[in-house]
């Protein structure tokens, strides 16, 4: 098998740790935004060591420690392997604080998580955000982010088990959706006013109810839908409450070199500060990658799924 | 029985035409914003002559012809009545080039068409902008204020009865949801991109399938609840094409000075241009309010439904 040289603008990298998505899995399955094109590749994270360089690449060296941004189309690119080609453009030199681990969990979460809390969203302390599959990487990415900007985030979970370390990874409350009733513990949360901004990574039964706790004129965040059941939308609600409720995902920042520019500032300056953090979940070999998958398909973790070489 | 005198700050208004509203009927049904508190009244427009004043009110006079903002509670004020006493604030100098009757129908429709068309999706000349529920009065004023800044309106009615109606009306192109299939059309219109603006007060399946016809980015507007059943929600639709749907209801303007007054500005540009024409569609005697509301809730009229005095 032959990995190709880097072409123009292309560095290939000898990959240390690889992140595994959501967006992976549903790429795979036929569900996302891109079809699979056989022979097909997955992957969108990864860290490593620049390893080869292609004509015209400027500021980077072999040797170069670097994570890359998830800013490529699959039909083009992919990260999951021991050697990849990617275009010099998503290269980031990662902090030294962060390992190869860590810097393979960075992007996506805290791209998407800066994109809607910060830019879109740009929620203001005092408020509160709710956060629902709260365990995922994303979701645990979205409680730092809100705590840095001073909101109050409300971690939403299946069961009361991981409640201990939702807490600890610094939700102000947490609630366990299967067994308390979502809306009745929102609102006593928030003072009967609703959240002004929900994060909804699940939709169907789940985001019916959010929508009904959520604020007057609140923001609702939908950026994947873990639930196979669609959500159950009131016009009457919305017509009384007037939220705004948005699909989202991170394309949003990555293609808009402004909003990129100062995600990646805010992002290194939270690792800098302490107060971004990224949590790696499990880590699996390479050659366990199938049951990496099924683990985070499995939905039972905390934090960021990493296969490591 | 008595009509009491105006207080401070408002007006006493002999009435000549009524517009009668959804939202009347919403009220009275108890699935409004506000909830009857018995004795309850009714109505949000009326156009008529100022028959007496009360302390502290300036720059209306005893004969002037006026028509009513709808920018009053339920709890305090209402229109459905021969003498009605009106907040001040409310009274508009409506143009001597309409009726009694179309001044009964300026304020709820275009208010909220503006609101929606200009203020908020800011609609760009060459825009596709779908408009369900196309003949009511709220739909004909849709038709008008997006042809009015340029943007091409795409009626969406049950059936092909009103086909004609509605292009007389200014529509570019009209779809009947219960003959043709409405995704389908739409994305031929709009040659697969979906349009970029959808204004529906219908909600339930209907609003499902717009959902699914919106561009990419595309922003939804939902100002009512006209079906009984609930839309559905497709999570990964909207992560795929990140649409933003809003609530929304014209206090988004009555409620925004600025706005208010810009929105005003433009309705009476629009009526003097010729641009905006009220399309009173049955008119009913007072005696015949019965009558007149019921007609509305057939859904079956183009147009507004105004009760005469």
């Amino acid at each position: 098998m032959c990995v190709p040289a880097p072409g123009p603008q292309e560095v290939r990298i000898q990959v240390k740790a690889i992140g595994l998505n959501r967006a992976d899995t549903m790429y795979r399955l036929g569900i996302y935004d891109e079809y699979p094109i056989f022979p097909a590749r997955l992957g969108y994270e990864a860290a490593g060591i620049v390893e080869a360089i292609g004509d015209g690449v400027e500021g980077v060296a072999v040797g170069d420690v670097v994570s890359v941004l998830p800013a490529f189309s699959l039909h083009q690119y992919a990260t999951y392997g021991a050697l990849i080609v990617v275009p010099a453009y998503t290269l980031q030199k990662h902090p030294s604080s962060l390992s190869f681990e860590e810097a393979a969990s960075v992007w996506t979460s805290y791209l998407t998580m800066y994109g809607m809390v910060v830019d879109a969203a740009n929620v203001q302390p005092g408020q509160y955000v709710v956060i629902t599959a709260a365990s995922s990487n994303a979701g645990l990415a979205a409680i730092q982010v809100v705590n840095g900007v001073g909101g109050i985030p409300i971690a939403v979970t299946t069961t009361g088990r991981k409640r201990d370390a939702l807490v600890t990874a610094g939700a102000a409350h947490v609630i366990a959706a299967d067994e308390q009733d979502v809306v009745t513990e929102v609102l006593k949360i928030t003072k009967n006013n609703g959240p002004e901004v929900i994060l909804d990574p699940v939709g169907g039964p789940l985001l019916t109810k959010l929508i009904d706790a959520v604020a007057v004129k609140g923001k609702v965040y939908i950026y994947g839908g873990l639930s196979p059941e669609p959500a159950s939308l009131s016009a009457l609600t919305l017509v009384r409450k007037t939220p705004a409720l948005y699909g989202y995902n991170a394309t949003d920042v990555l293609l808009n070199p402004s909003k990129l520019g100062a995600a990646i500032q805010f992002i290194y300056e939270g690792i800098a500060k302490g107060k971004l953090k990224p949590v790696v979940g499990k880590t699996f070999p390479f050659d366990e990658i199938v049951a990496a998958t099924k683990f985070l398909e499995a939905n039972t973790h905390i934090g960021k799924v990493v296969v490591t070489i």
